[in-house]
């Protein structure tokens, strides 16, 4: 069914130079894609990982990114559990093939996802939570309201009853105090990101971000020709010893972070670590961009704040998007602005698209202050800490495979250290084959300086049977793994 | 009212280096933002823009610019009649305004808008041709159709049985043959220029414009540190003869095009000068990029179509707004993608927003499938088309004033060359002074190197009785300018 050259990894001659500039995945990737576009070898197989990252003496990951650009670029597709494959390049039906539901994967590239999979891979929300009729209402009431006012532009800032809604949100919920006029409203988190990138951003200037870390924040501080310094994150936050170390040497624009159930670790800030990072950030003077997408999904008693809610110096932006808490379809995000600051941002959404949808501003407007809101948000955190608990539970078991993880009490994703002896691409390949999406965290990783040996496991949009029969699946190949590894101290049996 | 220091010009050293890589109208800009950043000066009258470029010995699209870029910015804000003053900046309410309706005077940034005006300067779609109850039985059709589905990620190019419409679209409406597989749905048409300058445009690219040109597509191709050369535009297309002299210069990454009803300056391409740029365009390598905002609004039998439709080798991204012709609420554009651009511009619309509303593409789409646009599209040009005729029969009697225009027969605008001693800028301040809003051509220039001295009067978004007191108005201004203009002539009297 799907033809390819076996061993075609003996006609590949690529010769990396370690002294060069240009990152060594880079020099594979940009191998790889001359090769592809001078010769007519749709479906050639390529080399796995592995067998690849041995002949050329690097590491894995430097070949899962140059795999995973080539398949973002369009050059390659991979098929579960058997590999990464050329396309064929004038047919449109090759286009990449890109799947509904999932930010991160989407991203990473690596990970194609099917329907019938059971999937640990996506972040997505389930739809089953989302409230159908409660919005339409709103839809409706809003076009009966306002008519065609509704689908005029709206201002560049946003629709300026809501900024007035999201001030009062920010007020009650975090315990934040910003002026309406502070607000800007984006199309998502990924869109304020991507403004604050164009604002913000010159050729040549570094960025700080936690290691590891969401991938599209990466790729929008990287098409602003940003220099990205990777500081690992804690159990309890970033480490602030070698922040402090790197922030005197090289002078960041911004550092980039999540405070509460961060992506992909699930770690949350200690108290005492937000207000360390806001007196680094006024002592050496650099601002915090704190992206905010899941702090509303707490399940214990301790409710947990932004970092914002603490900046009394206006040293952070503050982004959240509604897209996990609320729908995905609305595309309705927003940041806080700087008055510093306020010209350029503005300037930078107006260039990115005019303005966001004032239709969808104005029914998501209305829904807040119809109060809507409330009702509804309980209802999603109960559900998703029933799901939370359940994947607690089964994981009990694991322990005895020494896997552990630090229990995030909130969110929608366990992140799992693996022992050494069992490889998180690996287990990622056998779970393939097996029909279950985990993603390895290799993924997520800047650089390759801390233990990489992670699996992240979401359960937002899984039913509650789905997660039983996944883990049981799970636990069965890491079962054999484990057998494989203590037999590989056995060698004469 | 507004509080001001008579002559506070004098206090002013500004020192202009001719000879530096700063634009002088960078330098302008820096000194005043020097100035009012560490200066408490709010509500200090700028120097009105003649006799500060007198003083500097610059011309007065230096100061234009200057000023237009300290309001964008949020540093200065202008009184129709009155001039430019500095903001008072720590108070949120005088953070920049930026009022609902209009894409390139928010650009342009000189024009505040008052809704008690009559507006020529708007190129907003009026309210009124909104086809709000059709559309909200597509919405509703929709939400009862696909449920929560409707509000989860659509694919990254968008929602595919929307991509099919609009192939059958373009088919249909521009004889243009392109597979749902190389069309990317987009969050109107300023995302789509956003994505391209994202996707193609690297620090120090050239790109070559028609100029005059849109200044939102300035914004986006400047933001990528483009340099931008401005190529003139004739009444029958772009001068082919300096096109083909600079582009053997300079070699452009594209050619960014207008090709019906041309903005600012209403032209359309012949059919032979598109002939001849497609030749070019092979001949020397480049890309165009064909921005469409109106070839829909035709009032003669000669139906138009794209340059798109007679490219055979994909040389022309082809980007298409539904903002001005639909409603700019829905904010859906798309563009098409040859194939070998197809990775680099997926992967700049995911950075830059993930995807655009899912709901809103399905909703669209259903308006196209339930058949309303025909009905919609012809009711809207015929519409136009009499306050075209309207426009037309009102400018009659300013041909006395030797001032002309080419008749476009289309679009929702008209662009009048003014005499030599008829100064545009001037006109346009007694004009506000009058409660009239038109637009001096001279914002959409790139450089000074051609005649600059026009108007643009858009009739777009008014109503029949306002064109016939606005140009009322504008005669009256004009008769007196005329009569002063002759009496400079008999110095005596």
């Amino acid at each position: 069914m799907y033809p390819y050259i076996e061993g075609v990894g003996r006609m590949f001659d690529i010769q990396l130079d370690k002294n060069s500039n240009t990152p060594l995945y880079m020099q594979v990737y940009d191998y790889f894609k001359n090769l592809i576009e001078n010769n007519n070898i749709g479906n050639t197989k390529l080399p796995s990982i592995r067998s690849l990252a041995k002949k050329l003496k690097v590491n894995n990951v430097t070949i899962v990114n140059a795999y995973r650009l080539l398949e973002q670029e369009g050059y390659v597709y991979s098929i579960k559990g058997s590999g990464t494959y050329v396309k064929i390049m004038p047919d449109p039906e090759y286009l990449p093939y890109l799947e509904e539901g999932d930010v991160e994967l989407m991203v990473s590239g690596i990970l194609p996802l099917s329907k019938d999979n059971i999937n640990f891979a996506s972040i997505s929300p389930t739809p089953l939570l989302f409230p159908i009729e409660e919005f339409k209402k709103s839809l409706v009431e809003v076009l009966d309201r306002d008519g065609a006012h509704a689908f005029l532009y709206p201002e560049v800032s946003g629709y300026e009853p809501l900024r007035e809604s999201i001030s009062k949100f920010l007020f009650m919920n975090y315990d934040i105090k910003i002026d309406k006029n502070q607000i800007l409203i984006t199309s998502g988190g990924q869109q304020a990101l991507d403004i604050v990138a164009k604002a913000l951003i010159n050729t040549g200037d570094t960025i700080f971000v936690e290691n590891p870390t969401y991938s599209g924040a990466i790729a929008s501080f990287n098409s602003r020709g940003a220099r990205v310094r990777g500081i690992p994150i804690l159990n309890d936050g970033i480490d602030l010893d070698l922040l402090d170390h790197y922030v005197k040497r090289e002078k960041p624009k911004f550092l980039y972070i999540m405070t509460n159930y961060q992506s992909p670790t699930t770690y949350s800030y200690s108290k005492a670590k937000k207000k360390e990072l806001l007196k680094m950030a006024s002592k050496y003077d650099f601002y915090i961009i704190e992206d905010d997408f899941l702090t509303d999904l707490n399940y214990d008693n301790e409710k947990r704040y932004p970092l914002k809610s603490m900046d009394t110096e206006n040293r952070v932006i503050f982004i959240k998007s509604f897209s996990k808490i609320f729908m995905p379809g609305i595309r309705i995000g927003f940041l806080t602005l700087s008055k510093n600051l306020y010209g350029d941002i503005i300037k930078a959404k107006h260039t990115t698209d005019i303005s966001s949808s004032g239709f969808l501003q104005r029914a998501f407007d209305h829904y807040l202050r119809t109060g809507y809101w409330k009702n509804y948000i309980e209802r999603v955190r109960s559900d998703y800490a029933r799901k939370y608990r359940l994947m607690v539970s089964e994981l009990e078991k694991f322990k005895k495979f020494f896997i552990s993880y630090v229990p995030p009490n909130g969110g929608i994703s366990i992140w799992l250290n693996l022992p050494a002896g069992i490889d998180a691409l690996d287990l990622y390949e056998e779970c393939q084959k097996n029909n279950l999406s985990i993603v390895p965290g290799i993924v997520f990783f800047i650089d390759e300086t801390i233990n990489m040996n992670y699996i992240r496991l979401s359960f937002g949009a899984i039913h509650d049977d789905e997660i039983v029969k996944g883990m049981k699946t799970l636990y069965e190949i890491i079962s054999k793994m484990f057998v494989n590894l203590q037999s590989d101290y056995m060698p004469f049996i």
